[in-house]
């Protein structure tokens, strides 16, 4: 919830399916279970014997597509489509993917998830050699490498292309007689595979969205893999041997819906086994459990189980609040009126209470949630975050880009708590998250990407390196610089051995 | 959730606030809180000096005030709101409240959720002498009799009209001068009085209405009583005397919202008392329990803290699922494509679950339910339900007036249990029920109206006593007959009486 | 034009059709060759076998019906619609037509062109005596009068209301066996029966409507008549024999299409002809005509023909400006910016030019174009008026309820020539407004009522009465009263009588 | 009317405003005086310091800007904006403009009003370089060839390109520091610059949106120029000397707005003489001369006044039919239900009528005149056009984009009679509407393209060359290979010396 309120936000979702003469509806549904990965905007491309057609703008999904005949116009046996978190300043309808390019010998259509660490550079390069763009947007980045690679075949210029961006990605594509998907070589994003009844492939970002269609999974797409789906069946090609496993925590910790599995480990169980390791790890003496609405539920659950403690509904959230337009002034909101999260008084009155959150990002939302539960009644509020502090930025496609917005990366636990003005505070163990979810990859961490906690990135930073280091402290270079050259799981990344350089 | 995907709807939801600068906006918060409670209309009339303005239309609170405008141009120190469930066949603009009437005296606005049993009846007489109506609803009833009345104020007049009606009914109404609320001399439905902290007074359908705009409560509203509502503050006189707690349980079961308290009791932990007490009722030996979102996650909690199984997340409910334009089509719902729930595999696969819900209307759902949990690979299904069985329409405000549709009228637990493909199945009992609200009101059953689980109406049936006594069987025509010879909870009905007399 | 802009505004348009399997869709049509009658909301009623079904909002019509769902939910093989003007204040959907009442036996449309002089005391006494209104509107009345009429068939109920009623009225009535309509004892607004090419009788405030659907004129309703079609045809019955035509000058000089005929006499014809009498009647020397678009195009051709002085588009009309929302600032406004109207440089610069406008309410519109003219260079701007000066209220159904908004009510034509700042003006007498609309009928004024012109009206006054003898100067006064004693045309009014008793 | 109703589209209409504080509004009002010139889509981009801002959708301009919050939002002294008319299977929101380009070095804004003959081989060109499309548009293409050029300023970067496009255009552009406008060789389309009375300049295509905007006319663009406006003021530079005036007839027959001045001529006034003179080249014995309402209204008056006959309005639009989104059914259609024209009973029964027209494209809508004359009762109905037969496509931005659709491609005026049913028809002469239109410049037709009339095109077609040869009989090759021998007026086109040498 924290994570929720405070704008720490996914930037996509992606679906595709091949082979199914209801295409664009199956895309829409498929889309419809990601619509926790991105609410700002949506779109599909549809293909309709080899000419695509496409729809997106801003908003819900339900809002773009409202009105049947929408997807109607969307003929043909395939479609890929997107949902989008659009970051500040970009709300531009330029900006909503799936793109869809016209060329002469062809329309492809391209969507995105993920962030690259090379963008900005790239964009560059390309534009000093003529590259115009539409959008600001990373994406089409992409398609300009692809129609430069002196290649024969998009298949290769792809593969050109794949092996020149850096960062986080899954992509999906289109052309006229084939559906591609491509994952980056550390897997940052989850992307599957399956197979619906009929035998229609799909690609989804999470499994929750072949549960939606009737799809079984098929496989999970690796690191570094390329799948090509046309009316032949599947191939899945290598385009890089440089793979490493890194996914990202955050998905099991807050973005992943809870029905969804991500490489066979399902993200509610994760969840609630660390709720469980988080009862062993930050005991406290109290009368009940509660779990912030929704994405907190799961690990309170672990917590109270463990602990033998009742599992309480003390704060409710508006199920309706999404998409309102009338929103309270401030005069108002001092007056306590308020949209999202309501304490329930007749649950926590004169009650020790264990609040779980699945984060802290800011802090202001704990701060909010401590009062309104104090204000309830409650005789003690004692905050356990089922992840460990996030001290640092994502550089792979989640809304965390400055270090000035984390309170983790300034202040002490004990200096948070009381911030936030709770009994206690207590978060989970990096051991804990990894050994929790248990992906047990053979990869640091266990193929976890865990840099927004302690700073190994699993990949250089390129663009962001600068911005990096000028971000961080003495201290912080410090610590990563000793982590580096003493930890077992150290990543080897340019950063610190910069820093390795310096510190000599 | 079975209750909600079958049909079992609330017809409405009340708010008004007299005395605050910004008080439209205000109800439209207060209104925000309880969209539960009807999601396929809304209104809101505010009061400037004396001249009331209202908007209403067809759709959920945020699509009728889907513009800052809107609430703007409410402009005045009090307002009534309304949302208001359409029954099917009635979707016109001409139904939402509150309705607003103009006279040369002034306007007046007034706003209903219930339903009359003489309804029908006194708009015929009504009608008989000249009057005309604009909509399907008996809510101008009250209206025409207020108008009739011989008495000199408004006051007077209403209590007359108050007199005339019966059946189920909270109404607020807005002259120039005051707010009124007035409920029925059983108490169907909760009505709350609060305070803002500016001093406004506000009423709501729900505590959790008062909440949202962090208003405390002042008192709840009792049967039979009227409240008037003034610059000089509020005061309460009852219309009748001949009073009888009889409040609606489901509103417990399934309608109010959790953190909602209702005469003192708060429902979530009266849900919760009900999973324990279903528990002891009905244990089975399985591996975990789980609830079906959202409305039956507190009694699964107590179920499971009760048997000391395990609370799972196996059933997870699609959050944006509300008013989207695009529906799977039936070939596509025979794919297995699913907008609403679905199961997680990785939490049941092998697993012997115990799945609590808050009832059975159709029977649907349920099956449905027990299906994709088979699907998901759950070894066995064992079905608990944390009420009695349906088994009789509700005539005071509930979207049930067919026997015909309730699966326990005609089949047996054990019919049902087969019918829905469960391993075993069980309800809660009327005595559990009634134990665990604990209301504790000096009448039969608590306080509570338990009619629709064993045929004991609170009340004459009215229009509907013959279309009563023709849906049911010569066996609960029997049965009924002697519960009421022989029951000491028996409220002397008409219908029984009659039934008494037949059977003699 | 400066009707137009200055807020002369017809208050209503009627179409309905009986027999026709599309009716909603060719009420539809029928509608929108009305929509110049009313732009501010808009509503049709379908009878689908004695059910009747409606939608209504404000709007204009392609607003309202911006679906073909909304028209194809309309079943049925007879509609009525109206267009409507809403007056300042009373922007609800609640006042849009027509209204549609629910009686246990059968529902009942109506819609109303007009307005009645008895409307305010008839509705006071209909609420002393229970009466409940929803909107501000006269039209409920008439509902009222109907179902307290003693009379048993709706048609002798119809009748007894049309004889309590006074004033303008042309009302259109839909039950489940027939569609009604009735014309008051005046026939100020006009009404006409129309023949489909299938048989389908039509009723339409004008004969343009009847054109657009392809029916041909049947016959023109009179005044004090009531026609009842249904499946056997159509019969017309009188339900009073105290008629005389008095049918609205303004609609000639006005409101009405250039392609309607009115009881025979085609409008665009009557207005060129009161051109040329004005011509005739105010000559000047100058070097073209101008017409002000698009209302006074054809008294500007009649005018120049009769002239002998080219006819040139000086003045250009933004036929897109209609529902723009965005609208100049002050600011712009002073710096030029302008949406509606623009004087066209290349032909008036330099040149001695004749605007020939329909009419002048305020004067502020008229002082604007003569500004814009001169701006653009106009060497002469001598304004010519094709109607007598307006200097007393409509309260027939027009928007002119307040002298006091009235120039000519104030000012002489030599006062009016200096605030607009032409360089001469002149109106049309009233002899020559008759003698050019040429109806002929046996009637003061040949048929026409020109009381907004010499404060002769044709009813007595009744609810306003009080209200215009406020309004007018004792000058006024003498006047009329003079003029009602020595006039052959006198209409024998209660205010002139009781001018005439007073001025003894 | 007929090129109106017939297809004949204006492709676009451009303005633009440097300089004033409410930018986006001002460009609102000018775009509004060109909604004429584009009814499908609109778009404004604005420049706050340096940063541009966007908005564009499909729709009116009302349609798109349907709220003062997203003109509020285009902050900025400066602003370019378009209308548009998509060509069919095109109605993608991704072609509307203008274009908004994000680069390193700055954004950069495009607006275009024509069509290059060269467009389609550049975009192949461009793009297998590399070159990546978003749209369907040549507009894109110009700005491939800036960032290619290898020039160092934008402005001779865009010279290079304005030397490499060929064909009819106007660009706008904006970028951080000026708006810059540009003009073909040719001058096909106009454009004007003006200046507001704050000294704010704009650029629009006609003057008609100078004056909505109070601003006057400073100079008109000629061909071959580009104007750069800054905080300077502007500049004039020719980018090449190779110029030509050829502007294009139909926007004097039909496109422009009769208030605007092309190169100093009145449109309204040019029409006019085309009436007059038509009167002369083919005067008829009759009763009444009709104009097809509303852009040939000015011709009717000058026949008229020439003929000594009256105009009269014996046909009506209605002018709210754009943007209906109900349809008659073809089974309504011929019902005789019609929704844009009606003819006027009341005035053309038992006359003898000439219907001037602006021009006849497929001939469809000239023979439903016809017929509408006749059923109203029309005794003679001759039919007059007031410009010249259309024989063949225009390529620089008019949508008459094949000579199968031009019914004077096939059929002799004659035949083209018996086809529309007409008593007689002319049209008016080459010479004749040279003459009247009297721009009398320096260049082959006084400076006008009359390519559409008799094939004589002032530039090379292109990529379309192939095309119009296959197009064109073989009676016509030679025609034309005489006319370019032998005409003093001749162009030296290369399809004409292909065709002169071919026929050696």
């Amino acid at each position: 919830m924290s994570a929720e309120l405070e704008g720490l936000h996914e930037e996509c979702g992606l679906f595709g399916v091949w082979g199914h003469p209801d295409a664009a509806r199956i895309t829409y549904f498929g889309l419809h279970a990601l619509q926790h990965r991105g609410q700002e905007g949506a779109g599909i491309v549809s293909n309709e014997n080899g000419h695509l057609h496409g729809h997106r703008d801003l908003g819900l999904l339900a809002q773009v597509f409202n009105d049947d005949k929408k997807i109607d116009r969307l003929k043909g046996n395939a479609a890929i489509g997107h949902v989008r978190y659009a970051t500040s300043g970009s709300g531009s309808v330029d900006n909503i993917q799936p793109f869809l390019f016209r060329f002469f010998d062809g329309d492809v259509a391209l969507a995105h998830n993920g962030n690259l660490t090379n963008g900005r550079q790239l964009r560059r390069e390309l534009e000093a050699d003529g590259g115009i763009y539409h959008s600001n947007s990373d994406t089409e980045v992409l398609m300009h490498l692809i129609r430069r690679s002196d290649k024969l075949t998009l298949i290769e210029q792809l593969k050109d292309a794949l092996n020149t961006v850096h960062g986080g990605f899954a992509y999906l594509l289109m052309k006229n007689d084939c559906m591609i998907g491509a994952l980056d070589p550390n897997g940052f994003r989850p992307l599957s595979l399956g197979q619906m009844t009929n035998g229609a492939y799909v690609l989804a970002s999470e499994t929750c969205a072949l549960d939606i269609v009737g799809a079984k999974l098929v496989r999970n797409i690796e690191p570094g893999e390329l799948i090509i789906v046309n009316d032949d069946g599947y191939t899945i090609e290598k385009y890089t041997d440089k793979t490493q496993k890194a996914i990202c925590s955050m998905e099991f910790i807050y973005f992943a819906r809870p029905d969804s599995d991500i490489y066979g480990v399902n993200v509610h169980s994760a969840r609630k086994r660390a709720g469980a390791r988080l009862a062993q790890e930050a005991p406290v003496d109290a009368d009940m459990v509660i779990g912030v609405p929704n994405s907190s539920l799961s690990a309170a659950a672990g917590y109270a189980e463990e602990s033998g403690l009742p599992n309480e509904m003390g704060l409710v959230k508006n199920q309706y609040v999404a998409r309102t337009f009338i929103q309270p002034t401030q005069e108002l909101r001092e007056q306590g009126v308020r949209m999202k999260l309501s304490a329930v008084r007749g649950v926590v009155e004169g009650k020790r209470v264990i609040v779980i959150d699945d984060s802290i990002v800011r802090g202001t939302t704990s701060r909010r949630i401590v009062q309104l539960l104090r204000e309830a009644g409650a005789a003690e509020v004692h905050m356990r975050i089922a992840s460990p502090p996030l001290r640092y930025p994502c550089y792979y496609g989640i809304d965390i880009s400055r270090t000035s917005e984390l309170i983790a990366a300034h202040k002490s636990v004990q200096e948070i708590c009381e911030f936030i003005g709770a009994d206690s505070l207590a978060y989970l163990s990096i051991d804990g998250l990894v050994e929790t979810v248990g992906l047990n990859a053979d990869a640091p961490y266990g193929g976890l990407c865990v840099a927004y906690f302690n700073g190994d990135y699993p990949t250089s930073l390129g663009d962001y390196e600068e911005e990096f280091l000028a971000s961080i402290t003495e201290e912080d270079k410090k610590r990563l610089t000793e982590f580096a050259r003493d930890s077992s799981q150290y990543y080897g990344n340019e950063y610190t051995h910069y820093l390795m350089e310096k510190s000599k």
